[in-house]
Formats: structure tokens, sequence, C-alpha cells
């Protein structure tokens, strides 16, 4: 897999991210010869690199570019270990078939601020970790467990099982404000065209649903995810 | 400007936005063929085209280009108007230098959803609404006033002396939790790598943030948009 940009390259150092080697241009540029460092201190290979040469590896690379072993995915148990080990609830998101990697990359970002313990996705019709997913998580990918599986309502049986609700996110459910959403949670949300599907509602404890105001009505999926997620932490806290 | 994808097209038609004409393929899809029959009922000018024409002319389109006059832009007074009209407090966007196309399309989306009345941009180092923010935005564009200010800082000043209360989204502030954030208010997001200026975010009544509990704690900024707009209009109504 390929890492690029800055911030998401430094993540990837210092997250002991498999990296074969970094290629990078001959810039005297401060923040890159910073990352750099990190790099050769941690014993990676670093390979000056004219900028075409570094381009036509990948575009737009702010100048640095990671080549790692491919992204190693979680198990459904690998995330479940999680709260375990930290002695909390747990908090799980999946995504029903999430497909552009732009949304599938920003949302991993959020969900890794939010404190989310993993993210199980679908193996079919849904975007996989890819280059493009790694640089619009902005690093977020090095730390967060994703786990990819064959049937995502056997998933969320297997969940409810073991005493987490299991909350599907979509129009016309209870409103976000009064739903209780404490204890150990797992979000579902759908995909960008059809959301979540009929049959993985019904076997969900509930659904949930953000009141909107306008004439649109319908937002982005990784936006979406963010402002359920901020929810679930925030009534949590209290 | 160019607006393209269904629901785009079907929401400029809606909308009474100036269309010149809509370009679409030949299909017998009937959700595209609905489009194309509530466009003629309007009385807008649909002209058949080859596939290959269309792609040429804005790529990833599903089938449908409709050509519109030149985006128009309010003034900050339209803005203010929005909340005296509807006799309810004013709740505004203001955006310190968002440059991303993408970023600021689902910032108008999410924003229309939740009944912001309009977005204050800089007329320097800003994304200005063209093409890629129109689609972006999936309609949103045309139910959003949005004014281009030579200084934001000036425009803040006159919002404070409007007793509307100004609040930077930034790291370091105050829980946004505990922000009270209620009657009128108007909220400043920076941009994607600096944040909101030193200078803007003196001038604000108060900074607030999102607290964070990953390890990249970066969210992108039409998701940190959405949280905190979200979060406004959870604390008016309760």
């Amino acid at each position: 897999m390929k890492i690029k940009g800055r911030n998401a390259v430094r993540e990837a150092i210092n997250s002991d991210t498999n990296i074969i080697k970094i290629m990078a241009t001959n810039s005297k540029d401060k923040v890159l010869l910073d990352i750099l460092n990190l790099a050769r201190k941690k014993g990676i290979k670093v390979q000056n690199v004219d900028s075409k040469i570094l381009d036509k590896e990948c575009e737009n690379n702010q100048g640095i570019v990671a080549i790692t072993t491919d992204f190693k995915y979680s198990t459904v148990d690998d995330i479940l270990e999680v709260a375990k080990k930290k002695n909390k609830e747990h908090f799980i998101l999946i995504l029903d078939g999430v497909e552009d990697p732009h949304n599938f990359g920003s949302i991993i970002r959020v969900a890794e601020c939010l404190g989310v313990d993993g993210i199980i996705i679908s193996k079919n019709r849904a975007c996989p970790v890819n280059d493009t997913v790694a640089k619009v998580s902005a690093g977020a990918i090095e730390h967060m467990k994703i786990a990819k599986v064959t049937n995502i309502n056997t998933e969320i049986e297997r969940l409810k099982e073991k005493n987490i609700w299991v909350y599907a996110c979509e129009l016309g459910g209870e409103d976000l404000d009064n739903a209780k959403l404490n204890g150990n949670i797992a979000i579902v949300m759908g995909s960008e065209g059809k959301g979540v599907s009929q049959l993985t509602k019904k076997i969900c404890d509930g659904v949930v649903s953000m009141q909107m105001y306008g004439k649109v009505n319908s937002l982005n999926v990784s936006v979406a995810t963010g402002i359920v997620l901020y929810e679930v932490v925030r009534k949590r806290k209290g």
C-alpha cells in the first residue's frame, strides 16, 4: 500500500506500520526533513527521488510517499477485545456498503478521533482500505481496527448476543436527541445512495435519525457519521 | 455554472435556479426521465446528447448536466434578513479560508440541512462557488445564501454589534458540551491546514472545541462543521 502526504506518513512512522521504504523529494523544507529524520531514527530506508518520479508513484504527495506492506484487517473479535482490555463499554461502527474511498477515509478519521473501538465493513459492495482511504484518513488508518466480514447481519446478531445495542442511523427513526445510546453501542451507517438495507434495519435494536430543517435534507455519510458518533460520546459522558 | 448529477439537477429545477438548458443522455431510465419531464413542465430546454459529449461537458454526470447562469452571491444583510423574516434567532456560519471545493460543498450541504441562515466566506484565500462545490452540495447550494466579503473580521465586528454571539471552533477552547451556544449565534470554522486565524479568534466572543479521544485528533473541516452546527441546533431545542 502507498501512504502519501506529510501527516499521513508521519503517523505511519509513529505507529510502527510496516514501512518498506519512504520515497521523498530532495527538499530543504523543515517539516519534510523532520519526518525523514524520524524515519531514519526508526531504521526506515529513505530514498530521495525526483518529484516527477514521486508524482508517477502517486499524485498530490506533498513530496513524500511511504510504501508499506498491505493493510492488515482485524477480526470482529479483535475489535471486541479493545473494550475488554480497556475495561470500558463497547463502541463499534458498522458500515453497510459505504463505497466512496473519500467518505470511508473521512469516516475512519472521525471514528478514531471519537474513540471508536473498530469498524466492521462488508466484503462485498464496500470500499476496501486502499491508498486513497489511507490518505484521506490523515493517518487515522494506522490506529483503527477494521474487520471485513462476509455478512454484516450475522455479525450484528453476534454483537446483540454479547449485549451490545445495535442502532441503525437512517431517516424515519427515533430522534437522535431522545435516543438513549449509552451502554455497549454499535452504530450502523448505510451506503451513500441506498442507506441501511431493509433487512439490516430490521434486525437492529433501533433506528435513530437526525432532525433536519432544510429543503435538501440528505447528509454526506461521513458528516452524518461524525454527528452520530459525537452524540454517542456526549451522552455517555453525561 | 454547470450542475451535474440527478439529485443536484432536480434540486436546481425545483428551486427555480436560472437554468439555461439541460443536457441529458438519451436514456430510458425512469429517474432520469422524471427529471426531464419536470424540466419540460417548467419550460426548461432539454437537449439530448451523446454520453461522450456529456462527459466532455463534465465528468461523473450520471447522464444529466444543467447549464445555469452564474451563482448569485448574497450580502451579509440578506443573510441577516432571514432570521428577521422568520422571526427566529440568527444562525450564521463563517468560513475563514476553506479552500477545498469538496469540503466547501459538503459544508453547504450540512448547513442547509441544519437550518443555517447563510454562510459568509472571504473574497481571498477561499474556494468560491464553482461546479464541484455545487455538485458536492447535492443541490443545497440552491437554497443557501452565501456572502463573499473582503474582510471577515470587519463582518464579525458588525455581527457582534447586532448582538450575535460569534464563536470560533478550534483546538484549545471551551468544551463544546459546556458552551452555551444559544441566542443569536455565528460559528467560525477555520481552513483545512491552518484553522481559524489568530486575529479572528481574538475578536470572537469565545472559542469552542470538541473533546478528542484518539491519537490523530484532527477532523475534516466539513465533519467538524457538521458536529458543531448539530450541537447548536440541539442546545437551542433543549
